[in-house]
């Protein structure tokens, strides 16, 4: 996507191999820093401190990571531990370790002098797939929302209006992101758009990433507290709701950022559609019951209890929100049940939220 | 209630008639600071500036507000100028005008040399009927708790857990409050409590007062993110919820903090009881359904773009979460459509969210 006019994706190459550039989002909304990597254990910081991060991110820059430390030393051992030390910067993002495995199984089998290069070679390829796939999302997404303003033009609206929770945007992934793939889309092909964007605490990824990407594309939206999306569908003010998936099961449960399924709820109270922007890859063939098999992670309290924002001298401040001696909790996720989901946006197409709508689009999941 | 073991409330009068003592609860959390009211345009200031807030505390306020006023300048001319500057400070709060107006009833008839100590008597008698209806209110509400504990305690819980929105508790009021009323109840019968509070985006009346009065009451309890809610459901985690009101319509639809919605969808969902604490006086009888009737007002957009907390020299900051250029929208409330509420806790008992529940205990409300 474009900043300021310019072509820009939250990690990019140089052409020499020798480094690779990222953007700080710890730093957004409110300062566009760019960082660059040049060692492994650039890349393993970067993760660590959450320079970087939305699951395809995580696993693409974990893979450069892999690309520099075949740069410094491309031996067995070499690589090995730099694999280790990358995986142990955030434990549970399941992509981190599929990036590093990625990059090991294509130059093990190599000699080691032509591993780093292929390193890179392997590294780049990924970040081109998720481009793919995350634009090939928007396109199938994009026509969704075409049909459906379409509907609402006919019906006399000026605008199509969607409410999104979280960031699922480019800055998540390397382009175009998930849920906001169609909404990218849809501003392509010239439908008036206006987007509601949940806040999303406690982390705030609505107001902080969200929000910035929406404008920097010179998309009309508004930030709202993760309170009032309820209201504002209750007088028929939001069209659909899309919002993306950090894991989704076999059967269509939705395991997303906290709150997803208050939303959901809302949604179905009300009459409004409810999407679900899925790569492929988010699925988990493995699990069917996401409320009873989905652990969900309990994050730091001081998410809650403190908040991080620009001072009034332009500088980051961190202030504390609730009184000494009042303790605080923080699931990071909850599951939507399939039944609240009107359907599923992957890069193959939309279906069903449900076991029959997931093998349609991916046939070669199905029992032989 | 107390604190620190020192039966207080939120506003207390002196012996001789001479000020009246708030707590300021912009200080709140971080700080419990005293401010003392000597006239009326100290009443004005404490009403304007939100050291006071919550319907019943800011009636009272005026209330004394006009008595301060009758003892600088008892006059018919003087009483009408000093209701003028204490009705202007917040427009749209009712009890403001039913605070100032009480008093002019009562003293206007009088002789001008009797009207500042009537004013200062009908103001105390005022200040404790909201007393006395919260009490009501709550001997109700704990016995219904006391019950629901039974039942949980014979299935083999440990603690009776409850979650709240908003602020709703004795800082709202003058002692007590309306959702936490029963609370504090049970709290004296004994029952073990939890308490998960909502912080309430965007104002933080959870974070700041509820956890703030809980914590001085010693009732267990953690500060979640208003997205928090329904996972907890969703994991049997919560027995019910309490939330207030700002107006109930003559069917029992709840005009409450916007996001209340989403908790009694949430509730409904999971089979939660969803209760709301309701003193008569805030049934808007001429209101029959809630959401095509009841205007919601649209708050500064800055209570979303901006938070205030302690920075980390212990000032209170305000900081800045959003993107320079990104609009934000701050409906304050949102209507709870009856079908979702398990029970009206009113100062007469417990009933129905309905015309018949409501009428079954106020029958003087009935059409003759």
């Amino acid at each position: 996507m474009k900043i300021d006019g310019q072509p820009t994706r939250t990690l990019w190459a140089s052409a020499d191999g020798q480094s690779v550039e990222i953007i700080d989002q710890t730093q957004l909304p409110h300062l566009l820093v760019i960082k660059r990597l040049v060692k492994a254990t650039d890349a393993e910081q970067a993760i660590r401190d959450m320079w970087v991060r939305g699951a395809p991110l995580i696993g693409v820059t974990a893979a450069y990571g892999m690309a520099l430390a075949a740069r410094q030393d491309a031996s067995d051992a070499g690589l090995r531990q730099a694999a280790a030390g990358l995986a142990a910067t955030r434990p549970t993002a399941v992509n981190l370790v599929w990036g590093v495995e990625q990059i090991l199984q294509a130059i093990l089998p190599l000699p080691p002098d032509l591993r780093a290069a292929a390193a890179w070679a392997k590294a780049g390829a990924l970040a081109e797939e998720d481009v793919e796939l995350c634009a090939a999302l928007g396109r199938h997404g994009g026509a969704l929302l075409a049909a459906l303003w379409e509907k609402k033009r006919a019906a006399g609206a000026e605008r199509l209006t969607i409410l999104t929770h979280c960031n699922a945007g480019w800055l998540a992934a390397i382009d175009w992101g998930t849920a906001l793939a169609p909404v990218y889309r849809a501003a392509e092909l010239g439908i008036p758009l206006h987007i509601w964007v949940d806040e999303t605490r406690p982390r705030n990824q609505g107001a902080a990433l969200t929000a910035r990407e929406l404008s920097w594309a010179g998309i009309s939206h508004q930030v709202i507290a993760d309170n009032a999306g309820g209201h504002l569908m209750q007088h028929g003010l939001v069209d659909a709701v899309i919002v993306g998936t950090d894991r989704t099961t076999s059967t269509g449960d939705v395991c997303n950022k906290i709150g997803t399924y208050l939303k959901a709820l809302a949604a179905f109270d009300n009459g409004v559609p409810f999407y679900v922007g899925l790569p492929g890859p988010t699925i988990d063939w493995s699990v069917a019951d996401g409320l009873r098999e989905i652990p969900i992670e309990e994050r730091s309290h001081r998410e809650v209890t403190h908040i991080t924002g620009r001072g009034p001298g332009g500088e980051l401040v961190t202030v504390q929100l609730t009184p000494d001696g009042s303790a605080a909790a923080n699931p990071a996720f909850d599951v939507t049940p399939a039944r609240l989901v009107t359907g599923l946006i992957t890069e193959r197409g939309v279906c069903e939220a449900s076991r029959a709508g997931l093998l349609s689009l991916y046939p070669e999941r199905s029992p032989s």
